[in-house]
């Protein structure tokens, strides 16, 4: 019988913060959870939009022309090729909507880059 | 200053049902709000996948294999080629991720298919 994926319940499996893990995947694109606290690095992704969707907590996302920030049920999506930064001061889960094999932090690199871990159920 | 798109106040904006309005686009995919309540027709796309994720009421997704049941805080793909009923017995918000341009009956048509409305904040 086909199941629904529910956000809450895929959150329980890992803890690691920075690190998106693979929900579900909608042709070339996946959508992915990630457990966001404190600062990222400034990055970009040259290739890709990014969307983030917060789930819980708060983020901000810094842009050169300014932060935005986001509470639950709230939407951003980063154009391709922009700068920029996430930052959560507590706890912040969110819901990511990218193509295929994004890495995460882009054309920066660094000790934040995670791989993408699968958590589809199957 | 770059705005957050939050989904409760674009949902003030549209009462119809099965109206996918756009509120943001991500590469070539658009990421759609829409309000469903009742029956809808069984279709498919054969062209892409679509996602469904639940941000109030409840939606049953019947296929033929089953029916799935999705509450807030839910998401389905539904695969490409599958056909499927959206079912609401009350009012469900959903955001809806799908390519540009997808008409919301798929192969069926009929008079539930609706244009498209841009609701993006410009």
């Amino acid at each position: 019988m086909p199941q629904p994926i529910n956000f809450a319940e895929r959150l329980t499996h890992f803890e690691r913060r920075w690190s998106p893990h693979v929900i579900a995947r909608l042709n070339d694109y996946e959508l992915k959870l990630a457990k966001l606290e404190g600062e990222f690095v400034w990055h970009q992704h040259d290739e890709t939009d990014e969307a983030f969707i917060v789930l819980t907590g708060a983020l901000r996302i810094e842009l050169h022309e300014g932060p935005v920030d986001l509470g639950p049920g709230e939407l951003y999506v980063v154009p391709r090729g922009v700068q920029h930064r996430p930052v959560a001061r507590g706890l912040c889960e969110v819901l990511l909507i990218e193509p295929r094999g994004l890495v995460n932090t882009g054309e920066a690199g660094g000790p934040l880059t995670n791989a993408v871990v699968d958590l589809t159920q199957r």
